[in-house]
């Protein structure tokens, strides 16, 4: 294929929208909408969100040292959309999108119950990296929608949730199953 | 919803399942398949791949410090797959997956062409977290299939591309597109 040089850019895509709450009274919730977000180490868990300085999640994570990933849907996709574009100075956002404050287990920031997995985090190192804070985190717990939970095998079916997807400014909900991972080393069943 | 605790565990999903390329010379380069990865800074644009240190791409970039990021997309699903289950050290991958090395800009490691988006990164710092090294990289140079790069607007459409998600152990087309960036606070055209 021919090849044109870019301008360095942030260009790794699809990545997940997730909705990050924040706060630790019901007053100072709020929530935040973040692409900039991943798994770093599997063991221990540990992940990040990547916020600029300005927004009102920053301000409060670096307060609290703790927030919760809210992973997202198809049927969260306006949400998610509205939380990553407004702010919590002006609106309080769950009253706004009608999404359901609910308690966690270890923090004190609040999950969304319209979200089929929340992931609670913990701050150990906050670097500024430039126009971005990168928070590293451990994962000190995970919430999972019962329903999603296959009674034979007790996993969590994520993808049976319409998971939303974003990519370069775009959100789609999944298409086509490709496969399993190892699918391309697996024989063949007869 | 009714949530049910889980033990904190890796579950942001859905990610892209990149190839990373690296190497400095024909005879070493190698493609490792990695999940553990996104953006961190927009401004400088910043980005990372968490690798086992097991990992015969760990002991290729631990020498040379640099990388690159090559984006996936369905026609690379069992390429994609197959480079996260075999190791360099027993296999020549490019060859295995008759894909084709092509020279960088600025990185002495190897573009897949076939990918449509390459992006050449180089180490700023290796975090030690347990399981994985976290490589925190800077983006040097980005290179873009020509055939995607809109005559009008000049802006590359890696979604014309097909990309590749990957959620929960399954790999993914995208499918139906809900909405752009700010589709929520966007007044209908009449």
């Amino acid at each position: 294929m021919a090849k044109i040089a870019f301008k360095p850019g942030t260009m790794i895509y699809p990545l997940p929208a997730v909705m990050v709450t924040s706060g630790d009274t019901p007053e100072s919730y709020n929530i935040a909408t973040v692409a900039w977000t991943g798994t770093i180490c599997t063991e221990p868990p540990m992940c990040y969100i990547s916020l600029r300085k300005q927004r009102h999640t920053h301000d409060i994570i670096m307060r609290t040292r703790e927030y919760v990933i809210n992973l997202t849907t198809e049927a969260l996709a306006r949400a998610t959309d509205w939380c990553g574009v407004r702010s919590g100075r002006d609106y309080d956002k769950f009253r706004e999108m009608q999404l359901t404050p609910q308690p966690a287990q270890v923090v004190k920031a609040p999950l969304i119950a319209e979200s089929p997995l929340n992931i609670e985090c913990r701050v150990i190192e906050v670097k500024e990296l430039g126009s971005h804070d990168m928070f590293i985190s451990e994962v000190v717990a995970i919430n999972a929608e019962e329903s999603l939970i296959d009674k034979g095998t007790g996993a969590f079916q994520f993808n049976h949730a319409a998971p939303l997807a974003y990519s370069h400014g775009k959100y789609y909900g999944l298409g086509e199953k490709l496969g399993g991972f190892g699918f391309s080393v697996k024989k063949k069943k007869h």
